[in-house]
């Protein structure tokens, strides 16, 4: 899939509703009125990633669509996509454990960034030229994208495209379970798991913006450093060591928070370690993936563990436990509110977004196997623009590390031996 | 058991360490130096309220106990109690359904007010004459009893000994549960079940705190101006009414948080009502409890019916459940300092205690039928001194309310009634 395909697969799910509409010119024509009539008739090309059916990364595929222009609603918007955000849940949505995602093929992703290329009737609130942040169910792995007017919100001015497109998804997450499900306040213990991750290193940060909070994040040896420079108390390799034990010998009492996006066992593990009135909140079971593919052995033990509680088992413990799935949040009210609040955190400067690495649609096996493998500190960003010859992808990764080959092509042996490896993780 | 019986039965269960230790002289008798050798020779006597055995009213015994002279241990206290509260947890522990309680015989009580009459060695900010609120385990039911002086906290200037009594236990449950647990702010929604109980009077008030709560509280019609008064949005009758079409009637989305004392289909109905990223706290399971006695299929009705959660089920709903148990918090620090803040609240005329009714102890099966058939709105509460001849029972019901008969006596035709009504309750 490394290079560009024939434009004849049309992808127009049923149940999608907003993306996935066609644009008016490309950015390197010129601007065209979005009331001419004459350009309504011309159809238009745009690169999109398409993912064909559930699967491994051969699933991904880049294609360059031409249709006619699209007729805007009342209330929707034209954007043209700069950068776009790459979240655990497309690992998901590509092996098909993600029930949010209309079947392929489909346009994935959630959020992007980008410019107002056309508004339609009863938009009062955006304009032409516009920079903003977009968030939709999915279709913003593409280069033009139609959103409702309401899901976009207006960049500031020192923002980039990439910073845009690297705050939404892990910093709602993060914000609406810290503040809105749990209740951070000050002399709190929070434990945040693979704390080096999007939502991790967002959750950490606004940890900080409550005075006096501690946070034991779980991630690897190497990124120790980058964590705790980012606010971690007490990191903790997980690989090497029992992040249990270790907790408990800092603080015998256990934490009053925990954020799990692992599932399985270790909601177990960390529904025990909550002090007296404390609250572990799910919000993923990253535990059901090893492999590229759907690794049945994987999900089963993931399922098979997963923790079911009774309410006298709460009530005997004095523990509560929640869920949270942004996806699956239909408060539009709520989502827009903090958005905004998370945007005058920003220019406060108590949010900083950190980026992990970017790289163009031709490059998204190297991105989905950057955070499959978890080699990621922060946000791995998707660039619409073509790739230029001879480009290095944009890494923030400290020299050594392993840096993903850039080559998109998996061989059928790579992915078999990839399979083996997951089925005796 | 409506005498008193020969002080030959003593009680010193195992468990039990602080209360139903023996006092000095009765208050009527000349003031003794607690360091006075001759004082500690000589027996004093004392009335205490005894649970005899697990089961009916006729379990309780008023007994008057005679024996040596406490010796204080280092950071005790000896109190002479003025009044004490009754909890839905002693109405579970007489039936043998409330495990944090020593096996009887056994004096309950967990909650009373009185006055200090002597400080062991180490005891600082506690002094004789000293009135305090003292919180125990158990044994707080009879006229003198040995507290840990971290476990009294001095009454405010103008409180009775009846309001002092009436605070702990229901104001520290419903504000552990609504700003420890959840998180109740300004625009919130609150459903409050039993609302004119003694949890759910002190629910109403401490929502007041904070701006524009919205309060749903069930209660029976006859209660529903009192509530309403007391600061319930909106009275919802659940004998006659549909609490849930009531509610979605009014907010068709839900409630915000739910206060679950109710147990089994209640909790699943109280589930369906959140709103997203909406909490319900489980703290009791008063379906459990229908006859005087314990109900074997009432048990079992609730506890088949006992909500169970797994955590792929909270995600998809985005909502939290938490259990909460006073009885179970082992952490004596915030029950501490959320009685100092209580205090404070009292002080500050945010915190109103509604008494409904006071019964000396010769009177506590009239007590426990109040509370058990729902009666009261606000707070039980006994007084330790000996009622006088005469002396009708002091209660706020209103006239033409159905006002307890005051003879304690049930006799075993009564006893019998009671039980089939229970079972086809």
């Amino acid at each position: 899939m490394s290079g560009e395909e024939a434009p004849t697969q049309h992808q127009q799910p049923e149940q999608e509703k907003k993306p996935n509409e066609p644009p008016p010119a490309a950015s390197d024509a010129p601007q065209e009125s979005e009331s001419s009539p004459a350009a309504e008739e011309k159809p238009i090309s745009w690169r999109a990633l398409v993912l064909t059916g559930h699967g491994g990364y051969d699933k991904m595929k880049l294609q360059v669509k031409t249709e006619s222009k699209p007729q805007l609603k009342a209330g929707e918007v034209l954007l043209r996509v700069k950068a776009s955000g790459l979240n655990f849940a497309e690992l998901l949505g590509r092996q098909g454990l993600y029930d949010m995602l209309p079947n392929p093929p489909v346009t994935m992703g959630m959020e992007g960034s980008g410019v107002v290329e056309a508004v339609g009737e009863d938009v009062k609130d955006r304009k032409v030229g516009d920079r903003v942040i977009a968030l939709s169910r999915s279709g913003m792995w593409q280069e033009v994208v139609v959103v409702s007017a309401d899901h976009t919100f207006p960049m500031p001015e020192h923002m980039s495209f990439e910073e845009g497109a690297a705050l939404p998804i892990n910093y709602l997450t993060a914000y609406l379970m810290l503040f809105d499900v749990a209740n951070v306040r000050p002399g709190k213990s929070v434990l945040i798991h693979m704390a080096a991750g999007g939502v991790g290193i967002a959750a950490t940060q606004l940890c900080q913006t409550v005075q006096d909070v501690t946070v034991f994040g779980t991630a690897s040896a190497s990124k120790h450093e980058t964590i705790a420079q980012g606010g971690v108390t007490h990191p903790i390799d997980y690989r090497t060591k029992d992040y249990v034990q270790e907790i408990l010998k800092i603080s015998p009492t256990g934490v009053d928070i925990v954020l799990d996006p692992l599932g399985g066992l270790d909601t177990q593990k960390g529904f025990n370690l909550l002090k007296p009135l404390g609250m572990l909140i799910v919000f993923g079971a990253a535990n059901c993936m090893t492999g590229q593919k759907k690794n049945l052995l994987a999900l089963a033990k993931t399922w098979y563990n997963q923790l079911s509680l009774s309410t006298l088992k709460l009530m005997q413990a004095n523990k509560g436990i929640s869920g949270f799935h942004l996806g699956n949040l239909i408060d539009e009210q709520l989502v827009s509110r903090t958005m905004y609040e998370l945007l005058e955190l920003y220019k406060q400067g108590k949010i900083k977004l950190r980026i992990d690495s970017c790289y163009h649609f031709e490059e998204i096996v190297d991105a989905m196997k950057r955070m499959h493998e978890r080699q990621n500190i922060g946000k791995v960003i998707l660039l619409s623009e073509p790739k230029k010859e001879e480009e290095k992808p944009k890494t923030n990764a400290e020299p050594g590390e392993n840096v993903e080959k850039t080559e998109s092509v998996i061989t059928e042996e790579e992915e078999a031996a990839e399979e083996v490896n997951a089925e005796t993780d």
